[in-house]
């Protein structure tokens, strides 16, 4: 079956699916995007993503390109024509194709493209089993991560990095040596005494949707969590290390920069937090 | 006449020319490009730019699209095909198309895009007979401003801020308060000694081919040049400022953030090097 691709108002096949060379997103990366993981053919929290949306595009001051729950209409019929059970949608809007200048074009249209594709969540459990290895590097990105925009080559270079070395992410540390965000994740490190810590929002991070899920995870568990800068140094010497994304959901470290995380094995709190993060994302897909 | 784009191998119009959605340079800004300007058919610094191009691509392990005498000979057909005497031609290479995923893909080819348009340069010169103004911002770009890439998004939201402020560049300042380079252009400016400085490329800039050739045209003229870091207050109470680019050449700035810069009006420095840099680009256009 061909997999099949929304475009401008059109579905047609991933294969032949193109946009205008003068769309913005291309020339300029002028343009936001999403990503749902997709839980028995519903949207993982469908509004969380829609809610970010609005504001990344209210940010660079792009119109939605349609009204909120026609865009909801359109992602679950890419859904269904990819008949997707588990799997992952994409979306990108960026803001229009116009002769290339950088001011913003008049008149001009949102470009919106919105893909799908399977996941094999039992593969992605097996790797969850082992964790991943992670690297470091510095965080050399622009001053508006907040904006989930796909000026991303930063990531790309870093993500780069770490599969050179043999590891699945690399994880970003600012001038004071402490860590943001991973290249497309948010970190969380487990202390000795066993408090979670990932960064606040004030730093120039991605305010994760799955983050502010799993915060609420770990609150309804009991756990002892803080919004709180750590270092990499502190991660490395850290009980345990995990990151958490729509597609990763929460995945463990094991090790950075070759230096093994705790016992070198996924952590006790990050298994337990991966089975209930999945649990409730199930629990309330689709809504 | 309708005009003709070069996409991955084929002339075609523009306006039905396009890319896959599944383009890194659409998904990741995973792509570098060049700008040079036509001066009666030939384009100006021809080497200078592949030069730089051949850099970029290097630096993100981009491999280049075709060997260089065949781009020279795209590049030429482009202006060609589109009767260019007077104007300019884009150049975009991204790192291709492939499923989206951060690391690089293996096996898939550059996509490459070129386009090209008339300038007026009589309109162009008129604007110089006035100058432009500028408004400043903190430069938030990324650490490898060095690469040619189209990340261009803060440099959008500046120019945009500018515009929106009825000046013509943004005028990037770093943490130290020291002038970096405008959103598009290189930026000088001439003492009360009348010394020219502009930031040296040790800083977070793009190594401009047109500032190189400036440089060139300054030695040659026997002014004073020094590539040495001023800050926004010592650009505002200089007796010029000026940028350039290859497509604006070199443009007077007469007011930054609505201080008049000397008498309000392009200065002389900047006017006869604006001069000698358009008769030393047409003399050597083509080469």
């Amino acid at each position: 079956m061909p997999r099949i691709a929304y475009v401008n108002g059109a579905y047609g096949p991933l294969r032949d699916a193109a946009i205008s060379i003068e769309d913005r997103g291309f020339l300029f990366a002028d343009s936001v995007y999403e990503v749902w993981s997709v839980f028995d053919g519903q949207l993982g929290d469908l509004d969380g993503h829609l809610n970010r949306l609005e504001r990344s595009l209210r940010e660079l001051q792009i119109a939605m390109p349609m009204p909120r729950q026609s865009l909801v209409t359109v992602l679950n019929e890419v859904i269904r024509r990819n008949r997707i059970l588990e799997g992952m949608v994409y979306l990108q809007v960026s803001r229009g194709a116009a002769p290339r200048d950088h001011v913003f074009p008049v008149g001009v249209k949102p470009g919106i493209v919105i893909t799908a594709r399977p996941v094999d969540r039992e593969a992605a459990a097996q790797k969850a089993e082992h964790g991943i290895k992670a690297i470091s590097a510095p965080d050399i990105r622009w001053g508006r991560c907040d904006i989930k925009t796909t000026g991303l080559l930063p990531n790309v270079l870093g993500k780069q990095a770490a599969k050179a070395l043999g590891a699945g992410e690399v994880i970003f540390v600012d001038k004071d040596g402490l860590v943001t965000e991973g290249g497309s994740t948010n970190v969380y490190m487990v202390g000795n005494d066993g408090v979670i810590r990932t960064r606040s929002l004030s730093a120039n991070i991605l305010p994760g949707v799955t983050r502010l899920n799993l915060l609420s995870v770990i609150a309804e568990s009991g756990l002892d969590i803080r919004e709180e800068a750590f270092s990499l140094e502190e991660a490395k010497r850290a009980r345990e290390v995990f990151v958490s994304a729509a597609t990763s959901l929460v995945m463990p470290v094991v090790a950075i920069d070759g230096t093994p995380i705790g016992n070198g094995a996924p952590g006790l709190v990050a298994t337990a937090l991966r089975d209930a993060y999945i649990e409730r994302a199930r629990r309330t897909a689709g809504v």
